[in-house]
């Protein structure tokens, strides 16, 4: 499912991707260095795993890492169940938001690099080349280097409501911190069914990666999420 | 399910509740007027459900609600599934909460009055007598009295940590904000799996259920959501 990308593909795949974006879905700064490969996802399986009660009952955080990666389909699968389009006609979402803002991004790091999901397209754009997993997390969390993949929540006021007299900066932020934290449910739900190992964390090396990401003063990051197989 | 409590059978119940709650669980401030009982509710059903992945594909929002109300089972259900004690040995819960401080508080808004989950005890608590579901949403939200349910998420942060060099006031309502995100996401997959309708919602009165809820300084309503059956 992988193809490399000329730059001058590269460049036509991504103002398609704006073109089409639409729905509020992801509006990407890109900043690909052209040494990484953009991803294609295999369509996501929304059907079957575990009953939904049994998912709940079977949700929990854990540290706990095999290095082993997680297949594009499992990825594709993951995403879908975080933050993807569950009713294409609308492009509406499996998390709701605020309005249908719409606003949150997720980054997904990997030991090849940091991309970024459209939904829309299925696919990981390319944001930046190499092992950056250590930066989606501190000095104390040593297991963030060895799970597989590691997301990053940014959201986006650029996508959010307008403040003034109706919403203050507050309220908006607040929703869309909430925002970020329906994802992540439906993360730590997806991991409980398919018996990977997720954890969410709030201490992020929220500076090294807004330089990483060109993240624009809009963008706050706000979660962080590891996600592997359990250690043998 | 339920029973009618003597002043004395209450206030022996309540001291019971604050003795045996640990686990950080809720910590309830209850100023209840005698004229509302406690409800005992049957223990939830802790298995079946869609698979996951379709509970996901049916996730969505509606405002359409039939005014019947949900029994006792299906709160009880619902609201294991949003926030109850999933692994009994810790306490720990279906939803997140950073460092585990369970600083959310569900309030359950009936024709009858407003009440305080409490997980431990798989009960609802007595707050205030009376049909205060209007409160819960604004005069642009005519469902919201319509729907037979509304829970209100409050977080506490004398629950949660403190604030300090580690930690700022802002990223630790951060984490609280995304912790109610975790819970109403648990609520959506619910009603997705058992044929709910839902919709979460920023525009509270806050103020009239501040006073209404007798909130601390220290408590903060974050967000509503309105559960029912879909009008016919």
């Amino acid at each position: 499912m992988r193809a490399r990308y000329s730059q001058c593909a590269v460049a036509t795949f991504l103002i398609l991707i704006w073109a089409v974006g639409g729905c509020g879905s992801a509006k990407p700064l890109l900043i690909s260095d052209g040494s990484l490969d953009a991803i294609r996802l295999p369509a996501p399986r929304t059907t079957g795993g575990k009953p939904l009660m049994e998912a709940l009952g079977d949700r929990q955080s854990s540290r706990d890492f095999s290095p082993a990666s997680l297949s594009e389909q499992v990825l594709s699968d993951l995403l879908w169940a975080a933050f993807g389009i569950n009713r294409p006609d609308s492009g509406k979402r499996t998390a709701p938001s605020a309005l249908n803002w719409q606003e949150t991004d997720i980054y997904v790091f990997t030991h090849q690099g940091a991309y970024l999901y459209d939904a829309s397209e299925n696919a990981l754009l390319p944001i930046a080349a190499g092992d950056h997993r250590s930066a989606t997390g501190s000095a104390l969390q040593p297991y963030v280097k060895k799970a597989p993949v590691n997301l990053v929540y940014v959201v986006d006021s650029a996508r959010s409501g307008i403040v003034g007299r109706v919403m203050s900066t507050e309220d908006r932020d607040m929703f869309s911190d909430a925002a970020v934290g329906f994802i992540s449910q439906n993360v730590y739900l997806y991991c409980a069914s398919e018996g990977l190992s997720t954890v969410v964390r709030g201490m992020v090396d929220r500076e090294s990666l807004t330089t990483l990401l060109s993240l624009r003063p809009e963008q706050r990051i706000i979660l962080a999420q590891s996600v592997g197989y359990p250690a043998e």
